[in-house]
């Protein structure tokens, strides 16, 4: 699929790698002005992309800045001890991001709406966070030894709420005057293998629409003022992506057969768009979403991981077998 | 896609009406041992298709018996009063499927798996019922009048509680003796246009191997020894559907081009199953549905109209709008 | 009970008719400064106390202000056309009670926990709410007339978030700037009798530290610089007062006995608080909690009554009709 | 409160300790007819009642056999070590109360209404339950060395189905053909101290009339025809309880009192009766249950106990590290 066919399906790649995965394979060659590592463990592969000029932000489509994608297939198994372990991971990527004084204070938003099983995972980290802030001036410093002041918030969706998000967020930071914005989303990809594999951090916020179809204002350092860490994590396909895939795979196969290629010529993006709305009509594109039938417990499992790497990286004091004591 | 594409992705047609299209796709003609009649209503257009005769079971791929199918896009909509007419169209349906005595005992079964949003259907509707089984025996007989002895069970999927459906069912039934069984169930659909927008009824109880991916022992006159009548509404569409429907449209677009005829030769259905797999693993074939992402409220609005349009169908002393004053 | 039973179990009467029982109960006499007015429906009786003199603040525990109470005992009912007719009483007293230009701006507020059942009934309200103000700034103007905007929040409680329910509501009225707050919350009463058959409506906000077990900042004028509605609705009695009220009960009997009037010099709260510990613990006062069984339908339905009469209130072009209609 | 109070109020006392406890008040002495043994662990005394003569069967108002108390006030806590003892101590008490061969078949019954938060563990302690029947029969027999065929069913309560719970699992029993019946069912308690620290397991099944106000025909040897082991867990302790256990205690002051004889002479069953009435209505006795605040997360953290202890008990092969490991 071209970009074309992102845009007409008002279709946004959320994840860093799915883009530079995109531009490499319109030019087939390295992106200038990004870096890209790599670091591999038993059960997790983590890809770290560094958007260090500013001319690279409108190739990739996204703002300057570090994108760490986390890969691991353990997070859709039932396995508590790979859990355990992507929990410090998780930790670990997630505190190379920021740099906190010791007594900082920090807020969890979970974006989301609590109503639609696969959008309900910012509201469920939400629920599940080690929350500190209430208790934090009332107990004697020698206690705060590593453990930082921590507060959490879901603030709903517009259609829920009739107020943007981001205005919920900014009247609660400004009171609040966290020194660092964690936000919690469920995210669409372009790839159903991602769904329950992969979880994604970026020190760069969230960006002003993206999410799974709601348009929103950035949650961002310009937009908060405070620095903002966004994890995210696939749990829907749009089903006209699963379309336009089918598309693209056969006319690949057209192109490879010298025979065909008149064929391969006739078809385009333009042949693409009225089969894929023929397709999923009456529902309009960002309607219909492709989920595995587990995402019910899928989601319940991802949000126990990332709110303990979450907790784990704002409270060094506590170690991961400490957290999983208290907390289950 | 032809029917090998159905068996080879391991997807059951539950809606007669698209077997019907399904079939007469195939050969273009009417379809022997096959009465079909229809019926217009403001809100809704109903379609019963009569399998009368045992050559005809074959090819339609479903037994002999009368399959209703309410086509009313108010289903996904919020205007009570359409739902109120749906819930006494499918009421007079419903009871155009069966002959019970004044003071019958009926049983209303749940089928599906409450903790999977698209599959709660059954449980949901199970909640809703008017219950009145355990008050018909201490009630004077003055009271009756109108009402029958009704239960209502969920019996969970085999997953969850290691027992078929139809061996709980089958236990339950020996016990309760109802004289009929109405068991509403989820269905997988071929069009995502069907989702929130069908309620199929058919006498014929559940065939083998039906419902949203799980393979059970059929629910009907042979197997439980009292007539059956499914309710059925599809709530998902495979995955895999969407991207053989894709294939299917491109083809036929390309079909129709006179120079391209050497293309559409070289492309079938072994040419289809390979992009399809590669598509949607590492899931199979089956584990992945798309759905709408209201699908939470869909499913409710669903239910109340089907627990409705049973209660009426079930008490003719109650009146529709006896009904909608009392439950809600 | 005294009042030092309130004080000493830390409890705090939220419903200012039990406040004006229990004054006038010392004192035997109607309390000046308050006045009384008495409505009478078919289906529910309306208290209106008005504190009009700044005296009275003290006697009654309360700050100036219009209390309203709807007594309604069909509340607990499942009969919907009562349901409605109490819809409508509530929609018209609590426009009594503000004075909203045309296109006002008006912010709902569901206080409580969605994670504990009795509390959970302003997060419930919130979300049946007839929401628009995400809709109002693009519809015309004409399609406005009589909607008012709407928005609604659920804050969630200090356990939850590490964030006192005033702080967040501060900063999102400062972005929304709402012309009118209404809260709603699940109150604690000292009788059973009042569970699920009254609502409380106060043009005084809520005062700091009321509500089932909280301590919180108020929400009202001063604290958010526009004016608030509470509404109120006991769904629980502290099990403190069950045993308190018991003792109360058995002195009164004693009481009027002749012969022993010594014993009823003998006993005192005093006497009172060691049992009422001893009975409670190792549970301390306020965490303990009577409620019926069928807790869970009751908020339920009371949610569907106040989201009822809050939209009627706000958008005076929807008739309970059109409401009942669009919403169920 | 002498039994006639609880007849009265028509509360079924249904822990055995507590039983023991009420005639032992009476008579002061040991019950004959009636054994007792004690083991202490760290974080739990269990207290082992064996009514092992027919003639204690009437005192005790229970049937011959073992019942086994176990009380470790951690329940309530969040400590996971804890609740992981309290597995393997629960796990073990439970091994004791059967002799099954190696491939046996057990189904665990989870008794209560989903929708009822406090009558709800039984539903949710299956919903967690290791279910194993479903592969049984396909795996090969190696791997079914120290794992039993394990099936598991919530009937829900007469009120949701109409149908008696007994006829349910008699239907299914009939069916699958378990050599046990593990039944799990929420207890009312006459002490608000039991709520949340105290298992109890019985050989004797559930004797008809008992649980939280339902009344039902009996689970067990003689009903089903299998042997039933019950757990239950006190979650509630009825409002009428809290009142008559005052009015006990203060009644117990004045006794002690030389110069008040005659007014202890005065205060009787028939005085308490009037005054709790009083104070409960309009609800009758047993309408009304104390429960703490925090009664949603104690729901949880007690399913997971006994779901644990269950699994670990039926499937010798699982030891108590594997089963945390692989659920959660």
């Amino acid at each position: 699929m071209d970009s074309n066919f992102f845009k007409n399906n008002n279709i946004h790649l959320d994840l860093a790698v799915e883009a530079r995965e995109v531009v490499r394979g319109q030019t087939g060659q390295e992106i200038p002005g990004c870096i890209m590592e790599k670091e591999t463990y038993d059960n997790a592969t983590v890809t770290i992309v560094r958007i260090v000029e500013k001319y690279a932000e409108e190739i990739m489509g996204k703002p300057q800045g570090n994108y760490i994608t986390i890969e691991a297939p353990g997070i859709r198994g039932n396995n508590k001890q790979t859990h355990q372990e992507l929990v410090e991971i998780l930790s670990k990527q997630l505190a190379s991001l920021f740099n906190l004084p010791e007594h900082a204070n920090a807020l969890v938003v979970g974006l989301g709406n609590w109503n639609a099983t696969p959008d309900a995972l910012g509201p469920k980290v939400v629920g599940m966070t080690l929350v500190t802030r209430h208790m934090y001036n009332y107990a004697p410093e020698e206690i705060h030894g590593g453990m930082r002041s921590v507060s959490a918030l879901s603030p709903g969706v517009l259609g829920l709420t009739g107020i943007e998000t981001a205005e919920i967020i900014k009247g609660v930071v400004e009171h609040v005057k966290p020194e660092l914005v964690i936000a919690v989303d469920a995210l669409a990809s372009r790839s159903v293998e991602r769904i329950g594999t992969t979880i994604q951090l970026a020190d760069t916020g969230i960006a002003p629409g993206s999410g799974v179809g709601n348009k929103r204002t950035g949650l961002n350092k310009e937009t908060l003022g405070v620095p903002v860490i966004a994890i995210g994590v696939p749990t829907v396909v749009p089903a006209a992506i699963i379309a336009g895939e089918t598309l693209d795979r056969l006319v690949a196969q057209v192109k490879d057969n010298p025979t065909l290629q008149g064929v391969y010529q006739s078809i385009n993006s333009d042949t693409f768009q009225p089969i894929v709305n023929a397709i999923l009509q009456p529902y309009t594109s960002g309607q219909l979403m492709v989920t595995p039938k587990e995402i019910d417990s899928l989601i319940e499992n991802t949000a126990k991981i990332i709110a303990g790497g979450v907790s784990l990286a704002l409270h060094p004091a506590i170690n991961a077998e400490d957290y999983s004591q208290y907390i289950h």
